[in-house]
């Protein structure tokens, strides 16, 4: 007998059905990811369709489940209505299985808002929370740079300022591995005093706070990666990631135009690809913060290795005790 | 005899001392301006240091005049501290010029706050403006875009963002030539209903309104163009286009790595000077508009070259009646 303590592998549950290539890249992807991370995985949706895909690949060793929903939610049906309307729809199926812990995690590449409703009904917003939150990487140029938030926080009051602050620096130490992340407020000039009336009033709130807040930051820092923390409303955050992926493209577009002439295409090709991969980093799969549960979410256009990579972050997000930590921190703001 | 009456020519006082590379390259610019678009030129501040800068150029013909202004006001000074302690400060002495009708416009590329205080103070805001707007173009991708506002109108009321649509609107017939142009509102989704507060007050009152006003527009439909006139507070104005410059860098940065292998100095040279070009619009010089005379504001950076477009813009915004026209369009607001 050996000493140490088997631990039970994580379980993610994935809504199958999510997403503009659902299920054929969504069961791709989460097979890879259960071979690649060592996790269960449970494909919630339509049984006979997920089936078929599941059938194309060789699963012996892995753990993978099939859980009947006989409902999807479409991208761009308005999330509360829909939900009322498809009780078995995959990603409510899906959430489910977190509440009655038969998962440790739900994944999806659906409709976002569907999700997020999801997450907020089903599992329910931690205390203090106004609105969860979908902050994360904005652009590929920083690195170690979270946004909060990019995502539903519109007409945030000071203090759901500090709430987001809260929850990027907990992105920040658990999913980049920053120990001591630097806070800053996104603001129209870095001296204090500059701002709009919410960026002075919770400018105050992070000075006395416990923070590692350094002030403020100007739009051209965020790109520089000047602070590991940038903390906006999701209204700015969701303005801002479009445009980066608007200006992404039209530069792609010009340098096409201005390179034709000196490249061969397979160099215009790569130099796009990472041009592309830079400025489009919601690609990617990220935790919403302030539910009680693992929820992630990724973009519709996702393939197999975005959900592979979903699937590693799910698993980061649970290992790490994210959401048990959140919920002491902002119990502590209280 | 003939017969139509002699047109007085156009006059622009220009701040000679404002900018990081005055006062030569603002003389030098001046002076090319003033050539290339038959006006009068007044330049203003220390008059030793620019009648210096004047002897280098042969302006046989032209009709270059100097005033003397003993103080400058530096980048980083308070304006308003700098224009008190200094009140014969040369873009004071220059905006002064304008009140008395010695020019009919100023120009400067120094400090852009003291260049708006000495407009509020010295020629007073136009009825129903709260604060005076800085909009323009955001990127070079967009050429017949103008963002309202870049600059210092913070925390708007939804009628505050009516005003920034019309003197947005203006700004497009007269300067880029449009005729009716289209107008939206920059929100996080398209669709009526999403945005915050702010947005959705407005957009029952710019629907109610006589603009052309096409709805909601996202952040990436900034580059591609989607609206001639995107109406937000400056505070998000100015973080988008100070994010666009530091997404341009980056991108620059990054292409000099990717693509140095593959071509010549020269040819790289060609394509960074165009990125940046269109990621830095900010660079020339555009109007500031709701208050009482024709004022013009170029960035610290401006050389000769953006000197000379500057003259050309306020010869256009004081030919085109801009200001005139604004009176008459703001007072059919109220």
């Amino acid at each position: 007998m050996t000493s140490g303590v088997s631990k039970k592998a994580v379980t993610v549950a994935v809504d199958a059905m999510g997403g503009d290539y659902a299920p054929q890249e969504i069961v791709k992807g989460a097979i890879e990811g259960a071979r690649k991370e060592g996790i269960e995985i449970i494909l919630v949706g339509q049984e006979n369709a997920i089936r078929k895909e599941v059938m194309r690949y060789d699963i012996s060793g892995l753990s993978i489940h099939v859980r009947n929903a006989s409902e999807v939610i479409q991208e761009g049906e308005s999330p509360v209505a829909a939900l009322r309307r498809k009780p078995d729809a995959s990603i409510a199926v899906a959430t489910q299985l977190v509440k009655t812990h038969e998962a440790d995690a739900v994944m999806s590449m659906g409709n976002t808002g569907a999700v997020m409703v999801s997450a907020i009904k089903i599992l329910g917003k931690l205390k203090g929370i106004k609105s969860p939150s979908a902050g994360g990487l904005l652009s590929g140029f920083a690195p170690n740079t979270v946004v909060f938030d990019l995502g539903p926080t519109t007409d945030c009051k000071p203090h759901d300022l500090l709430s987001l602050a809260v929850m990027g620096c907990i992105v920040a130490r658990k999913i980049l591995g920053i120990s001591n992340p630097t806070v800053a407020l996104l603001s129209n000039g870095s001296e204090e005093g500059k701002g709009n009336l919410l960026v002075n009033k919770a400018y105050q709130i992070f000075k006395e706070s416990n923070l590692n807040f350094i002030g403020n930051v100007e739009g051209n820092d965020i790109p520089a990666g000047k602070a590991n923390v940038v903390v906006c409303d999701g209204f700015m955050g969701n303005i801002l990631i479009k445009f980066c992926e608007g200006l992404g493209d039209s530069i792609i577009e010009r340098l096409k135009v201005t390179f034709g002439k000196h490249l061969p295409n397979v160099d215009f090709d790569a130099v796009s690809n990472d041009l592309f991969a830079l400025t489009h980093v919601a690609e990617n799969g990220g935790p919403i913060c302030g539910v009680d549960g693992v929820v992630i979410v990724g973009h519709g256009r996702s393939k197999a290795p975005q959900v592979a990579d979903a699937i590693h972050i799910a698993k980061t997000v649970v290992t790490s005790n994210l959401v048990e930590e959140l919920k002491t921190e902002l119990g502590n703001l209280q």
